[in-house]
């Protein structure tokens, strides 16, 4: 290593710019949620959700629903004390953010059969949208939007259930798995597929009815956000009815903006308006130039 | 925790709701793959490819040959344990399992000499293809579309053997970290360099020639799915010849287009017919709407 | 297993293919910089950065800042190996392989400060621009793209003082992690903000100015690359000056471009010429074809 006081002179740099007050600057972090084990509990929450799927070499297998029990309740325990952290975080004395986060807890562990219902459907849905799928077994392995899905249908219920940060963060990581970007707020129907998935983003005030195909690269997105943070809690993005397929790379922007029930959005299709009902919409043949080099 | 009651009661709700018999619920997982297990093997396999560039922390390196053996023959073991779970999850009994796993692993390893074949000639297209390119070492540690080719290839071997789920998985696992969905049903010929490679969706039935370049967001995909199930097995995707070119975002679509050798397909193109040989397509003038807000 | 012969005689080709002497058969992987340290290096940049957000297990917290001060110090020691590594493998002699390498990691945590004050804009930026945005920490946490302009801002930093493939392996992680890639030698001013951010890239001769907004699938790129090796170190890639925002699959294209301060680019708009400053560029209305199927 170089000089010892060069090294001790850098560090005491960065000690010192610690104290800026930034929002960087945050050194305390014994009551923020840690990412690592939130990661964690989604992890444990997904083989919940599809019990013969993923294993945890942790548990071992005497009998399947003893194993079940146990995992479901630490997973409990650290959901729990996340949410405690979140809840401190926010300003709440010990005692409250506790009380808050067991209670929160409970509801959202109750939710879980109804969240396997809907995810049921949504595999239902890639089985049958999908002519390359083999079997439901390699959806439930492979296939990054039944992940994505999944991961949002539980996050949903926490944002319901008006928990900050925790959400995001899950959704966030599936982002990073999948590239799939549905914000927790967004409302979503039954029987949802999502093919391919890369680079697909769905706003947080957006509404999605049943039975609705949405390709990869297809965003859900506000106008403009010029408005920042004046715009929090308005709707800013779209509306799309039951059995609507929407192509890759089409953007359908802006709050008041509704895609008629059984409508096709065609691919790389620009909306920044309404389309009624049963219509198919697909670019005018795109004017391409043609050179021969021969 | 809550009261112990109100636990037990939501566990046991979640328990009752796996005897559902649901795709979902089957709770028995000894007979399926283990993709914390099959993501290992991708990465030993990435070791056997590369065998300079990752190491294993678990292999002392005594020799370098001594190791690799060691790590070809753990890596047998560990597919052929992988292989036998899935001809048992599709049916077989245990012992017709175990044999087809052996003949299929073998088969597959007879193989990788010819896959670093391949892999040596797209470690050279990147090279030629970018001038961000500072070595082939970089090329091997940090490009994403080395990596997704590299697992592609071996996933094909496995497709092309006609193993269930397993290659799926693993050209997932590549699109989980590159954003590059290659099916492993595609045929890709020589030289195949991506550069940038998210959003690039490369469908199963696509076929590819020598020295073909795609960048990212590029799809080679199906004119529609909307027959889903009934589609298996057609041709849907397209094809694309020698020594093509396609720039960021264009998406060729069906089974019957062709682009012909040595054409040159521009940024956005959204082409669904073919294209002769020779021929460079773009997009006519995009007519912008430009505002001063000065 | 298979019978012995067959395994030894098919180790025995695979031991054979890496005499062939290509670029991905030197099995010597002495003086190669290891990605799973490079990544871990990356994990603890972050708690640098940011350190109250991220912990590390292995530091028990009794003091703060004597963790810090030792997590500081022994990134430093991490960084020297790989450093010293990979001087090692562009050809240096191994005493001053490692002189280089102290030298350049002082340098580059000397300037650790600069880029914490860097990242502080960009956090404040990316919660001025989204209204979906509750609060600081949530940024921290979930935000890809906080993460990816925190890696680049690193990676910049051993772009600059010369350091070989370090860099970009450093970004494409984030790349990985993110589906957002900006090469290590693009300059980028303060206030820097990301949206979503899957697909876009940001090409290495980029100069993008101060308050600038990017949204997903935005490209910077070049022209044409059809040049390869030879365009190396030559201006490629657009220049951005202050407070343009560019929505959505926007692609901005050659080394001549310069998009005006204050400009909003359009989403999905294509451009490859200049664009003066305060102007508002958007598609024209895009001709739709659309067909009732009542």
């Amino acid at each position: 290593m170089a000089s010892m006081e060069k090294v001790q002179s850098i560090i005491g740099a960065i000690l010192a710019d610690y104290e800026s007050d930034r929002d960087i600057d945050r050194v305390e972090s014994f009551h923020r949620p840690d990412k690592d084990v939130v990661i964690d509990i989604i992890e444990k929450l997904q083989r919940i959700v599809f019990p013969g799927y993923f294993r945890d070499k942790n548990y071992r297998m005497y009998s399947a629903k003893n194993n079940l029990s146990v995992l479901i309740e630490d997973t409990m325990i650290n959901l729990t004390k996340q949410l405690t952290r979140v809840y401190q975080s926010t300003g709440e004395d010990a005692k409250t953010a506790q009380e808050k986060a067991e209670e929160v807890c409970m509801a959202f562990f109750a939710q879980i059969p109804q969240v396997r219902e809907l995810v049921q459907t949504d595999l239902q849905a890639a089985y049958d949208g999908d002519p390359a799928a083999t079997g439901m077994a390699e959806i439930i392995f492979a296939y990054p939007g039944l992940f994505a899905i999944t991961v949002y249908r539980l996050a949903h219920i926490l944002y319901t259930l008006k928990v900050p940060m925790l959400p995001r963060i899950m959704t966030e990581h599936a982002h990073s798995i999948t590239g799939i970007d549905i914000h927790p707020g967004a409302t979503i129907g039954k029987f949802f597929f999502i093919d391919h998935g890369t680079g697909i983003v769905i706003g947080e005030t957006s509404v999605i009815g049943n039975n609705v195909k949405i390709y990869q690269g297809v965003t859900l997105g506000g106008l403009s956000t010029r408005g920042g943070q004046s715009l929090r809690g308005k709707r800013r993005h779209p509306t799309i009815e039951d059995n609507v397929t929407i192509y890759a790379n089409a953007a359908i922007l802006g709050g008041d903006t509704v895609i008629g029930a059984d409508s096709v959005i065609g691919a790389s299709a620009f909306i920044t308006a309404s389309i009624p009902p049963s219509t198919t919409v697909s670019l005018k043949n795109q004017e391409l130039q043609m050179k021969s080099h021969n």
